[in-house]
C-alpha cells in the first residue's frame, strides 16, 4: 500500500468538495512524520484554545487500540487543547508499548500546545499490531503548533492527512443558529469500509465554535452517530480504532444551555445530524471496490431498534451485496437477510422495493412485478432497497454499498 | 446457472467417494421432473418402510420455505414413509401457491408411497420466490416408487439429484454397534456455502436401519447438528431452507432404548457426530469459489456459547476470509474479529496462532514471530487459525473457507 500506486478514485466521490470556513478557536497543520508512508503527510495536528469542550463516541469493540482507551479516559477532564492524528500505523493490539506510545505522543503535543497532556487527543489509523515509534513526533508537532492555521486550504490538508486506504478526502461544513447566534459546524472523516485492508478504521472529528456544556455536547453527539455512523456499513467488520470526536470551542458566544433537548438547539442538532450523515455516507461511498451506493430503508418493524437491525442484515448480506454489484434485482436474498436477522417478521406480511418498483408482496412475488423495471434500477449508481415488514411502526435507513471483485483484490490478492 | 457449463470442481473436494451400502428399508431413485434444469435429475424419492421414525432440524429463518413449514408440522405425527426433493426451485416466498405446491407434492408422494400425506417430508432447494409446479412431479413420483432400490449407485444418483451450485456431491457413511446390534448410517448433503447464488440452502438427509423411538432420535440429532452443520459457515448467509433430517427404519432390530443418554448409544452417538462432521465440512469445502479450507479452534473463553460466537465471527469475517484467500497471515484482522464478537475478550491475554506458529501473545506480536514461518503456514491448502482467550475453560470449533474473486464471479457478475 505505498503512495507510488495509489487506487483509483471512487465513481462514487462526490464531483465537487466543499471549502471549509474557519471554526474560530480551531488551528490545523499537517506534516510528514514518516510513520509508514513515504512522501505523503501522516499527521494532524489540531490547536483548540482554552475553553474548549470534548465529546467522543468509540468502537465497541472488546479489544480498542491503546488511543481508543486514551482519549475515553481523556474526555474525564472534559477539556480539550490539542488533537494529534497520524496514518499509516493503528497502534492496535500494541501491549504495554502501545500505551507507552500515546503517552508519549501526548507529551511531545502537551509541550507543543503548552496544555495538560489530558487536554491532548490521540488518534491512529493503520497497521494493527506493529509497534508505533511516537518519537518520530519529537519536534513534528511543535513545528506544527507553529504553522498551524484556519484556512480552508489547512481544512483540506487535514482531510487528506489521516486517509489510509481512503481514494478521496471526505470532508463538510454547516451553519447554524443557537438562540440568535451563528455558529459553524466542520468535519473530516477518513475510512474506506468501517475496515481497510490492514488498515483498520473510521475516525471522524468534528469542530464547532458553539459554546456547549461537556454532556450536552456528549448528548447531540450520541444521538447524531445513532443516526449517521451507526447507519453505515461495508463489510461489517467493525475497527479496533473507530473514534467520532466533536470539540466545541465556545468562541461563537451563544447563551449558555445546559439542556441537550432545549429546543434552542433544534437548529444545531439538525445541523449536526446532517454533516455526520454526509460524512458517514462519504464513507461507504469510499467503500472498498464500491461502485454503488445503497440505502436500505425498512418500515413497519416492532421497533426502530429491530428496523436498524433487520436493515443492518440486508446491508451486511454479502448475497445482497453481490446481488447489487451484478445489477440483479435478486429480492429472494433480500427476503433471506430478513429472515436471518432474528428480529419479529411475518413472510406473509413482506413487501419489497427496488427504488419505486415493489417487487414483492404479501410472501410472493408482486403479480405486477416487471423484470425489466426492476432491472433498470438496478442500473443506476444509486439503489434504494426497501423492505416494509406489515407489523408496526418501526422504521430505520441505512447505508451501504456493493461488493466486488475490487474488494477482494484490495483485501486478498496482495500483501500490504 | 445451467448444466451445459458447469463450474469446475472445487480444490478441495475429496480425491474419491465412499460407496453407500445399503440401509434395511431405505430404497430411493431419481428422475428428470425439468423443474428448472434440464439434461440432469432434479427429484429425489426415497421410499421408507412402515415403522421408520423422522427426526429433522431446520433454519432459523423468520421467513421459512413451505417445505420447511410442511416438514416442522409432518414431524408430529411421528411417522415418515417417504422423502421427496427437488433442486432447481426452493418454493420459499411463494404465499399461499407454495402451500398448495407442497400439499400437491405430499399427494401425489403419498399415493405412489400408499401412505398418508402426513407421513411424506419434502424439501426444495433452488430459486428463492419462483412459483413451483409440482403438477410435474405427476407420473415420475410414481414411478420412482416403483424403480427405487438401495444399490450403491441409488445413493450416489440421489447426492448427484439435489445438487444446485454444488460442484461435487456429498455423501458419507458409518457403521456403529447399539447394544451389540451393527446399525448403519448413510448421510448425502448439498450446499455450496449455506447459500447457493439465487439457490438457497444447504439439505442434508440422513438414514439408519438403527431401531429408536422419536425423542431419542430428534435429541441425538439436534445434538450432533449442534456440533456440525451449526459449526460451519461460508458467508454467513441462512437460508430460508435449510433442513436437516434423520430417518430410523429400525430394521436393524436393536433393543429399545428410551433414553438420549443411555451408554448404550454413545457409539452410535459417535458415529452419527462424525458422519454430521464429515458432511458440514463437505459443504464448507464446497463454498462458493473456495480454494482454502479454514479451522477456526477458539479456547480459554468464558463459556462454550462465547467460544462459538467469537469463533463465527471470526469465520464470517470478509477481511479474515479475505486474509486466507491472499496467502496472508494477517492476525491484525483475528484480533478485529475477536474485538466484534461482543464477548468477553481480553486485549491483552490474547493469544492466535496460525497452524503452529504462534503469532500473537499476551496482547501485542509474538516477540519470536516468524514472518516466513506464518507465510508458509498461509500456503497451505488446509488452514488451522487458532485463538486462546485466557479467560476460562470454554471452547469451540468452527469450519469455513476463503473468500475469493469466484465468490463475487458467481453470486454477482451474471444472474443466474
Amino acid at each position: 500500500m505505498s503512495s507510488a500506486n495509489p487506487p483509483p478514485v471512487s465513481p462514487l466521490a462526490p464531483k465537487t468538495q466543499p471549502d471549509l470556513p474557519p471554526v474560530a478557536g480551531v488551528r490545523l497543520a499537517t506534516a510528514q512524520a514518516g510513520i509508514r508512508y513515504s512522501g505523503r503527510t501522516d499527521v494532524l495536528y489540531v490547536g483548540l484554545e482554552a475553553g474548549t469542550v470534548p465529546a467522543g463516541v468509540f468502537t465497541r469493540s472488546k479489544c480498542p487500540s491503546a488511543p481508543v482507551d486514551w482519549c475515553r479516559e481523556a474526555l474525564t477532564s472534559g477539556a480539550a487543547r490539542a488533537l494529534v492524528v497520524n496514518s499509516g500505523n493503528a497502534n492496535a493490539f500494541t501491549g504495554q508499548r502501545g500505551r507507552d506510545a500515546v503517552a508519549l505522543t501526548a507529551r511531545i503535543a502537551a509541550r507543543a500546545a503548552a496544555c495538560a497532556e489530558t487536554d491532548v487527543f490521540v488518534a491512529s489509523t493503520g497497521v494493527i499490531g506493529e509497534p508505533l515509534d511516537a518519537g518520530k513526533f519529537e519536534g513534528v508537532l511543535a513545528d506544527c503548533a507553529a504553522r498551524a492555521v484556519d484556512s480552508p486550504a489547512a481544512w483540506a490538508e487535514a482531510a487528506q492527512a489521516i486517509m489510509t486506504t481512503d481514494t478521496f478526502p471526505k470532508r463538510a461544513t454547516r451553519r447554524a443558529e443557537i438562540d440568535g447566534k451563528a455558529v459553524t459546524i466542520n468535519g473530516i472523516a477518513k475510512g474506506a469500509g468501517m475496515i481497510a485492508p490492514d488498515m483498520a478504521t473510521m475516525l471522524a472529528f468534528v469542530f464547532t465554535d458553539a459554546a456547549l456544556p461537556q454532556p450536552v455536547l456528549q448528548a447531540l453527539l450520541a444521538e447524531g452517530a445513532d443516526r449517521s455512523f451507526n447507519c453505515v456499513t461495508v463489510d461489517g467488520d467493525t475497527s479496533t480504532s473507530d473514534t467520532l470526536m466533536l470539540f466545541a470551542t465556545g468562541k461563537a458566544g451563544n447563551a449558555a444551555i445546559a439542556d441537550a433537548t432545549d429546543p434552542r438547539l433544534a437548529g444545531f442538532k439538525a445541523a449536526l445530524d446532517d454533516l455526520l450523515t454526509e460524512l458517514a455516507q462519504l464513507v461507504a461511498k469510499d467503500g472498498e471496490g464500491a461502485r454503488k451506493f445503497v440505502t436500505v430503508e425498512v418500515t413497519g418493524a416492532e421497533s426502530d431498534r429491530s428496523a436498524h437491525r433487520i436493515a443492518m442484515s440486508i446491508a451486511n448480506s454479502p448475497l445482497v451485496k453481490t446481488a447489487v454489484a451484478g445489477e440483479d434485482a435478486n429480492w429472494g436474498r433480500v427476503v433471506m437477510a430478513v429472515g436471518k436477522a432474528g428480529e419479529p417478521a411475518d413472510r406473509d406480511r413482506l413487501a419489497i422495493w427496488f427504488g419505486d418498483v415493489r417487487v414483492a408482496v404479501s410472501g410472493a412475488r408482486d403479480p405486477d412485478y416487471s423484470e425489466d423495471a426492476a432491472s433498470a434500477v438496478m442500473r443506476e449508481q444509486d439503489i434504494r432497497v426497501r423492505v416494509d415488514l406489515g407489523l408496526g411502526e418501526g422504521r430505520a435507513r441505512v447505508w451501504t454499498c456493493d461488493l466486488t471483485k475490487a474488494y477482494i483484490e484490495i483485501n486478498g490478492d496482495y500483501r500490504s
